[in-house]
């Protein structure tokens, strides 16, 4: 092995700090005795695409121009596509080629008012490009009853309010980055932010991601539509991070968008997406264990607070030193062989008991897998109060 | 439209400066009288991946692993392939877990050496980092005869040894990063930065490119390899950026490195790339225009010097503003159908005359695309002084 040069410092940004979740939760998994572990940690896919998206990206392998660079704003059918998918939702006509804007997944900052629970990426995407922020927590619903609604968790308004400064530069005056990337995955009605009123639009972005659309989160095709003074600026970062996003996947996506309509595959995929989750939850129902259910998307919230772990497991110190919901995970992944990710690694300052004590639980996964985990989690009568 | 914000003010990196090179000549390009433009220009191209990486892709969009998340550090059997790809060349075994990590296409700073000319996705790689950049010119040979080599361009090395100071992260006591992504179209015999020594392994950074190995710049799957104190920084950066890369794509790579061994594919490229070489330059050859031929990839540097533009000549000011080369290339876009890219746009402080004189034509196209152009410039005759 190479020894380091000595005086090589990497810079803070990218100096590498504790472990992410994901890292230990996938690893604590593959460890574990009892295999194969019901993995509904991470939200991937354990199921394809739809055969049209698969077929569609097959086709573009096949055209010589889509397996060349695209325009870094993303190729102009695309664009096309996404301004059409908006129309309705939006109730505007937006402009493909100035306010509709194609990324590499929807991954892509000063200072930024965040809430709790977020998703973890976006500490190192703000970080990364040198911003500083503000986190104001949305707090889990007292839990009079067993299942609560992703709906109930509320906004801590006060400290919002006190969050805003002259250097705040998301929300306030300035600006908002509004993540819609389960907009296909809705069991309510839902309100697109930039739809509130012409004031709003004008201080909005509005993040998709056709991963999370088509079943196919490692084609890393997102796109964000919005007013064409903020657009630009997105796109000239993206020109400048990325350069371009995936040509043949991008045409893989476009022609979807028009079949996915055709053959009702959005009322389809929602349809049984709450079918796995009203199948999964069951579980707690059964175990008399709260959750929060989501009103879009596919996690599932279950508070553990009523497990008890045997006092003296043997826990790795990355786990131990965690918060209690660290161990929880790792106790269901090693005894039960059931992986969840401990909600408090979305919550840096954690005001909230609750969060400490939730796991979460992504149903995107086959029936089969599903079956598996509520069968494994069964055990937990065991370790109850 | 939706009004601006007053008080939104872009971030310095993100305001929109020039116009690129790659915006100007493709606008031209596209209004140009001439059609169709035998487009020289950026460097894709026109025709298509070997049939193996098609249909190892194609392979790859039917498995459902492939279609979902990578690893942040890329497939593991991509990494495999890839250490084994370099085993020979770097007469080393590289960690595919430690030494090798996968990237959103080869995009992806602090004070930086860098050479003239460079690619100019560099300039803003480093200063959207917040990098400082410190430019170090090479220069064109002393054109004696018609036809130098790229191997003829000479670093100035007082210019260099004076860019070293304190704060200079690449090159002096720390790292280089050496932009290999036409190792597989070399056309003498190649050696690898990181096989000088031991000490400068330790080093260096490799970029490799899989999109120009296999033709297929749409793919966007790039790679480093080096020593894992460095590689562990580049991926933990790449994580935070793009978090991972695009699975199915990271698949149909991986085996076509293998196969392209089996067939001989990296002779053939090679071969048939020397061959478009060697058949464009007939023009330049008969016209006695002085070019410079590359010891590898795919782009000739044409000096331009004799051609005498017509005076009046209607160049628009985002043209007549710029160095005499973008004037001659508008010039062959409108007049001759042919787009090439001005070399100065590869230099930020252009101390080389001949800089202003050289365009870029790539030779990454179809045989017609190449006769096409080659007609064309022999119109150029008619403007030789």
């Amino acid at each position: 092995m190479a020894s380091s040069p000595k005086s090589l410092k990497p810079a803070e940004r990218v100096a590498i700090q504790q472990q992410d979740v994901w890292s230990i939760i996938n690893e604590a998994a593959a460890e574990s005795l009892i295999q194969p572990v019901a993995n509904m940690g991470q939200g991937f896919f354990d199921y394809n695409p739809p055969d049209f998206a698969i077929n569609a990206a097959k086709d573009a392998l096949d055209r010589v121009d889509c397996n060349q660079y695209a325009p870094t704003k993303g190729r102009s059918s695309l664009r096309k596509s996404i301004a059409r998918e908006y129309l309705l939702s939006f109730n505007r006509e937006l402009d493909p080629d100035t306010e509709v804007t194609v990324t590499t997944g929807a991954n892509e900052g000063d200072e930024v008012v965040l809430f709790e629970p977020f998703f973890d990426q976006y500490i190192s995407n703000i970080e990364m490009a040198g911003g500083i922020i503000r986190y104001v927590p949305l707090s889990a619903p007292q839990e009079n009853t067993l299942r609560t609604s992703s709906a109930e968790w509320t906004i801590d308004f006060k400290k919002l309010n006190d969050s805003f400064n002259e250097g705040t530069k998301m929300i306030h005056d300035v600006l908002i980055l509004s993540d819609e990337v389960y907009d296909r995955l809705c069991y309510v009605p839902f309100t697109r932010t930039a739809t509130l009123s012409e004031e709003v639009f004008s201080h909005t972005l509005t993040v998709g991601s056709a991963g999370k659309a088509f079943q196919a989160t490692g084609w890393r095709i997102g796109y964000l539509v919005g007013p064409d003074h903020l657009i630009k600026y997105v796109a000239a970062a993206h020109t400048r991070i990325c350069y371009s996003s995936v040509s043949p996947l991008q045409e893989a996506v476009d022609v979807p968008f028009d079949k996915a309509n055709q053959v009702g595959f959005w009322d389809y995929s929602q349809r049984e997406m709450k079918r796995k989750l009203d199948m999964f939850i069951q579980v707690f129902d059964e175990l008399k264990i709260p959750y929060s259910y989501p009103e879009g998307g596919y996690f599932v919230l279950a508070n553990m607070a009523s497990i008890k772990l045997p006092e003296d497991y043997p826990f790795p110190l990355h786990i131990s030193s965690r918060p209690r919901n660290f161990k929880i995970a790792y106790f269901l992944i090693r005894e039960l062989g059931v992986a969840g990710i401990p909600v408090s690694e979305f919550y840096k300052e954690q005001t909230t008991v609750a969060a400490t004590n939730y796991l979460r639980f992504a149903v995107c996964k086959t029936d089969e897998v599903l079956e598996q985990a509520k069968t494994k989690l069964q055990q937990l009568k065991k370790y109850m109060v």
